[in-house]
């Protein structure tokens, strides 16, 4: 087995002892970063997503200067809907845009299944190139947007506000929604097993839309198809990640799909939650994204009452509740990973012993 | 004491026995009526506020229209700002805009304290209409926005996906952010209890924002001041109703401030909440707005499902989860209202053996 030089993350992840809390960010690899800046004025996001030397090296660029413990690939979730058919277009400043959604069972049937190593095959070849130039300081994590989150853009086409369109599709043809979720199920399965043999030590799933959902339609549309995933996941040894933004009310169904990790947003107590579901899942999260406009204090201040709240032991990654925003100034995000670092140490100490 | 032909909603809101589950809609005096596109085309938003006849015209609207148990009366939370001298722009497409936003001291200086009767007469004298015209048919409902979620806009200045500003200054500068929640609750109380003088029948206080922050900031930020005006509301019989959307953490605590009722939205359990605090509150919600894009079969399904999750007894508004969406058929708004009134009437029985 591979030999990392930290693997803080990774036992965190199985709630093996750790010496400290390990810390990383989602969008760690983003446009906060003026090194990250610097080569998307070279190249648009998809060529980014499909050149395997600039996606390596925006993956590395939090490593070397925010400290995190974990790198994860630089892509996209819409690669999936890409690679099944769609055509995807990234507009600046109004975000990804597919022009043809997915409406009816027509659209539905020019979805094509994917063969990762074909048609994914650049985000393969990034995670084997980024693992080589990590050469091992951390582990590198790979991720999917689950399948009701990959539904949602491909059926509203862009970002909505109230998701009319798939909600109407939930509604008046619930049967073309499953077929729809059974498809991209199925894909994404694929997708991340394949991230997992191209060297991923952990896989992320992001289903950033559950939370639009009522607690039966988010069981229905959303839960059953990430516990088919994880299910279908090859490697007992490769974490499994869910993150379901705002999905408040079926935390131990989630932890029941057998993943190893639940990601929180803000709104979640980590204390309350630990209680519930603590001895299936490590945990992670959750300092709202925003904290890092404040002060220094006032972030050592938040990062401590996120570290209490989950108290002592192993089984806590430390991350955002959600991405870290593009306007962050890069010195605070730094600042957040060394009060991790420095205030953790105490709720481990237990651990070595 | 004023005698109601209609007197369903107030009951529900005191857990007194009732025939049926009385059924209003949030924003029902809306965009979606064509009537009341009517009314709009002749005049802007901001003028339909401040034109006690034109507000009282569309408040009644879904009364004869729609059939629902009580009115709410036709204005917006940001009339609290404008009346404390900010300058208000409505944009069509865009929503309000506040052109010169709060971000300091100096800023904060030139915000006046109110009198309802002056600042916001037009309001009440719409109240005072709207109950006239209104005759004894079905409760009216006034409302206000919450501190926390006025303090939003005036200091984000618009529609906001993050909320960085207003989250930068309760980090940055929480004495201001402070300061500024107790003028505007002050401002509230006394708009609550003047619209209660003017005629209204029940006050919904509606922090739209509430769900952006954590728990702990929801206390100090929001709840506070909440529980602030609810003791302030000096008319006992009226019952006071308490929306805090995407508020899924403090519900005991909300109900503790000595609201009447609380709103939920779509992803709250009533059957999980009832059981948490039906001693102390009446609910009300919670079909997701979004169902009214479904066919009627599914309509009804789905508001059996919400009267299930409250089940039997007094003590339940059934509403949206959110307000009704602008490009919402008005017949299916209108079954969704009679098929509350025909379901309902099973679960009420025994309120009045």
């Amino acid at each position: 087995m591979e030999k990392l030089k930290n693997d803080l993350f990774l036992r965190a992840c199985l709630r093996k002892p750790v010496e400290r809390t390990p810390v990383w960010m989602m969008r760690q690899a983003g446009r906060y970063l003026p090194e990250y800046r610097a080569v998307r004025a070279k190249a648009d996001f998809l060529t980014m997503c499909k050149t395997p030397e600039l996606a390596a090296e925006v993956t590395i660029q939090p490593i070397d200067l925010i400290g995190t413990d974990a790198a994860i690939i630089f892509s996209d979730i819409l690669v999936i809907p890409e690679a099944m058919g769609m055509t995807l277009e990234m507009h600046e400043g109004k975000g990804p845009i597919f022009p043809s959604p997915i409406r009816d069972e027509n659209a539905a049937k020019n979805l094509k299944l994917i063969t990762p190593e074909e048609d994914l095959g650049y985000v393969l070849d990034a995670i084997k190139l980024t693992k080589k130039e990590l050469d091992g300081r951390v582990p590198l994590i790979g991720f999917s947007g689950a399948p009701w989150t990959l539904l949602t853009y491909m059926v509203e086409g862009r970002g909505s506000k109230n998701f009319a369109e798939v909600k109407k599709l939930i509604y008046n043809n619930p049967n073309l929604a499953h077929d729809l979720l059974k498809k991209i199920s199925d894909a994404v399965a694929e997708y991340l097993n394949a991230q997992i043999d191209a060297g991923a030590n952990a896989v992320q799933i992001f289903d950033t839309w559950g939370g639009i959902l009522t607690p039966r339609d988010f069981r229905k549309f959303s839960l059953d198809y990430i516990s088919d995933i994880v299910g279908k996941i090859k490697r007992p040894d490769i974490p499994v990640i869910v993150f379901a933004k705002g999905v408040h009310y079926k935390i131990e169904n989630i932890a029941k799909t057998g993943c190893d990790v639940l990601g929180l947003d803000w709104t979640m107590s980590l204390k309350k939650v630990r209680k519930e579901v603590g001895d299936h899942c490590a945990l992670q999260g959750n300092l709202d994204p925003t904290t890092l406009y404040a002060d220094h204090e006032e972030i050592r201040k938040r990062v401590k009452q996120v570290l209490k709240s989950y108290g002592k032991g192993s089984g806590h990654i430390f991350n955002l509740g959600h991405g870290i925003l593009p306007d962050v100034p890069p010195a605070n995000a730094k600042a957040m990973v060394e009060f991790v670092k420095e205030e953790s140490v105490k709720y481990h100490i237990q651990d070595i012993d």
